[in-house]
């Protein structure tokens, strides 16, 4: 079974798995929500959807592992690994706030050969495959072409998971350079919007292999330059996220790195 | 002609304007763009849609004002001035993101009895009227109830027309007190979201009156608080924007002011 089975795969099952989650979403007052705090809220529809997921590739691709944030890991003995966010976004999923996505890839060796980001409410379904490019719809992902920070909004990235004012250095020192901030509070499609060119680079200190991998293959396929995450602790532990355009790269790292640095 | 009449009219002209600007925002790639910098790009699909809604408004509310973002002011003789922005959120429309909307607020002397904000992507219609309530498709709003910042976002609006420190101040300050920072370029759905409960509140230092007089009546009327907008001067002049929930409003008060003069 080569990646494009994997990749056909998986983009049928984000469809499936968003169209799932959707109905919780329209029937948003009735879930039972697991207030872990604000970043952490877990609901029904989150559970379900993994499931779901899980369900389908233990069926399909059982010698691989997975990598979910719901329902821990499962190794596997093919070398591939699946890293799953059923609903990244969750925060705005069970406040009624539509930007929220479903979020699959596929690592082999550790590093993602697959990604695949789902948003229901625009039906956009963004693709990428290892040397195989990046798709919206079909339509060829590129990031930005401009070196310039004052043509458009880098995404900050915000968790409870690190020092809370790395993320406030980056919005003062993104602004100070005459740039723009941006946060719709799902990561994963932050990265398919850099992706897409729609913004020019995304910063935060750490994110979770689920919410990442998905969107940092697709950043690097439509030529875009990323800090890349180490294929040996990544899906387990996390990684930086620092991307964006291969122009604007360099700034934006320098004011990702300064950021996390102020706020040791 | 009661409010009710300009209610339902203007209702259906969101709706209308909607759907004409979102078959430009589908073609986007062939949008001419003058830039005038990030904040300030102005598409073709702007100003045709500003046309479009003006050309309704002379129509059948001939001796009321109107006050536009692209095509300036009109003055009437009835008391109403309808204040618009046919694409709020014009920075995400030019660069293929969809939360973008059009929002329509009818004033009588300076104060605001009508606000509708229409989100074609999601197909939200978020509609108030004064003493009348607010909704989004027929489904009544509330603001959160909660007066713990814990509990949810809270949007931080920017712009370059007042000094950007403020917001960033207001990003730190936001997160030194234990809550989340939201910011997804368009001010007038941000404000759709605190009426709906799904922001705890809105901090903005500056906003024109046609991207916030809709919203904050909307916030009003789902049982939030505001800082009220001068009747002599917000119409023409824009105004500060402090808003939220009943329980949480004093806190983010606190925050914007603090923000505001640390800025200076």
């Amino acid at each position: 079974m080569s990646d494009q089975d994997r990749l056909d795969f998986a983009i049928e099952l984000a469809r499936k798995a968003g169209a799932f989650a959707k109905q919780h979403f329209q029937a948003i007052d009735t879930l039972v929500i697991e207030s872990k705090g604000h970043q952490d809220l877990v609901s029904n529809a989150d559970k379900d959807t993994e499931t779901l997921i899980r369900a389908a590739l233990a069926e399909h691709y059982p010698e691989d592992g997975i990598v979910g944030e719901e329902h821990g890991r499962k190794h596997g003995t093919s070398g591939y690994d699946w890293v799953i966010d059923p609903i990244d976004g969750t925060a705005n999923f069970v406040r009624g706030i539509p930007q929220w996505c479903v979020a699959i890839a596929c690592a082999k060796d550790g590093e993602a050969v697959i990604g695949v980001i789902f948003e229901p409410a625009s039906g956009e379904m963004f693709t990428a495959s290892k040397g195989g490019g990046a798709f919206v719809n079909g339509k060829p992902l590129r990031t930005v072409e401009t070196g310039d920070i004052g043509q458009g909004s880098i995404g900050i990235g915000f968790s409870v998971r690190v020092p809370g004012m790395a993320a406030a250095t980056a919005v003062a020192t993104v602004i100070e350079r005459g740039g723009v901030f941006f946060r719709n509070a799902s990561g994963a499609l932050m990265l398919a919007y850099v992706a897409a060119g729609r913004l020019l680079g995304y910063i935060e200190e750490h994110m979770n292999s689920w919410d990442c991998v998905a969107g940092l293959l697709m950043i690097e396929e439509a030529g875009g330059r990323i800090v890349k995450p180490d294929p040996a602790t990544s899906l387990d532990q996390g990684t930086v996220v620092i991307a964006g355009g291969a122009n604007i790269f360099g700034e934006i790292k320098e004011i990702a790195e300064s950021s996390f640095k102020s706020a040791r």
